[in-house]
């Protein structure tokens, strides 16, 4: 016995709120919910224990593909069908696949950063996509978590959520707002990855307890943070200005667990 | 004392041309030519000695960057001046800049595998942004060169040129038609990076004189590559199905030249 909810007004204030989560970070954080888009995303979700305030659907995904979808409707708390179009205006995606979820976000004060841990820290890293792929080299490589700055992007835009195929969803993500205090007074070693100066990565034992720190896309780590931290490089021999954020950052994970 | 040549209709045949070559790598194989769009690419096209047969600039371009714009004006066989209009029909970006040009391919017989270069290999790789930031990263590590199946995708589309900040230009790239063959009789030691199975890559000692190989974002490898090579991996202890093809790639480029 599943209870359907249909809506067919773009007016709808669900609808509406749907839209705005989609576009705004300042409306995320407010309301602790996010949107997760696309069956395969959703799955994850669901394999993750991570439930669905509301699982939208619209028409066509209902009809064509109703077993993928009634998988997912124990794990909400409402069920709502849509129109195609109204599909269309939530959507983040040119070609939506027709399914997305509201989820309520993980309390941030229950992740705590563990002394003996190896984690990969992003300062004010910009682009939800270098995000992303941080996300999925982390998960593969068995780092222990990422540590954000609260000035970078957000890890529960729709970006962001897509290019991690959906593994920020399960990687403990920890957000710090006073960011270089805060990795100060964690007892990690921090190793901050500048483009030169730095002794060779190459020449780094990272004991238990580190965490390697890289920088802005295009102003790299500031001053507070390379202050507090050993200056470490990765020796590059070509005539590129620089490796790209989440290329950096997957070369210094390698080091750091292997 | 240039001369400019003016285009007012989007039924020239040059401006056909380039919307040609920007959506068809049959058109850019068949003609030898793509286009290059960009103020930065297209000076980093001279840096390097690479000529432009034909230089197009918006109306808007050449009145605000006067200066810019004739730095290249003597690196181009003909100058072309069009409406702004006319422009954005024929850039492959949704907010111009106002600047392409038409350059003739290097050719590939100039280019040879040194037998005792470091290389990366890429096989059947789609996706343009991988082949863009695979670029990027070679150049950035000091790797020889980028060797290409021609089934992948094409090193002269519009974003592979843009994800590598220019380095496709720079860095030797030698497509193969017969991708397994060519590679057996180039000489040097191959080896197959696969998912699983293969001897761990930090246990390989690469000499002088060898490629790394990635497969394909879905298929990965074939079998006609996996076999005459030696298989690799790059040890995982996460839940990820596999790292990205450009993040497999940048630790294996990193471990082949360090």
């Amino acid at each position: 016995m599943t209870d359907f909810k249909r809506i067919t007004s773009k007016d709808n204030t669900l609808i509406k709120q749907i839209s705005l989560l989609q576009t705004s970070a300042r409306e995320r954080k407010k309301t602790g919910t996010f949107v997760a888009e696309g069956l395969r995303l959703l799955l994850d979700c669901y394999e993750n224990d991570v439930r669905f305030l509301s699982l939208v659907i619209a028409d066509e995904f209902l009809n064509k593909h109703a077993k993928e979808a009634e998988n997912l409707f124990g794990n909400a708390k409402e069920i709502v069908v849509v129109t195609d179009a109204i599909f269309s205006k939530i959507s983040d995606t040119k070609s939506p696949q027709g399914i997305l979820a509201i989820i309520k976000m993980p309390e941030n004060n229950q992740l705590q950063i563990k002394s003996n841990g190896r984690y990969i820290a992003l300062e004010n890293v910009a682009d939800p996509s270098n995000l992303g792929a941080v996300s999925r080299t982390a998960e593969a490589l068995g780092v222990d978590g990422i540590i954000l700055s609260a000035g970078g992007c957000d890890p529960y835009s729709p970006k962001a959520l897509r290019s991690s195929m959906g593994t920020l969803l399960r990687m403990p993500v920890i957000v710090l707002d006073n960011f270089a205090d805060a990795l100060k007074n964690s007892g990690l070693n921090l190793y901050a990855c500048v483009v030169s100066g730095g002794k060779s990565i190459n020449e780094v034992e990272f004991p238990n307890g580190s965490v390697v720190i890289i920088g802005n896309e295009a102003n790299g780590l500031t001053d507070a943070t390379i202050e507090i931290s050993q200056k470490i490089t990765i020796p590059m021999s070509g005539r590129a200005e620089s490796l790209n954020a989440a290329v950096a950052a997957s070369i210094a994970m390698w080091e750091l667990v292997k």
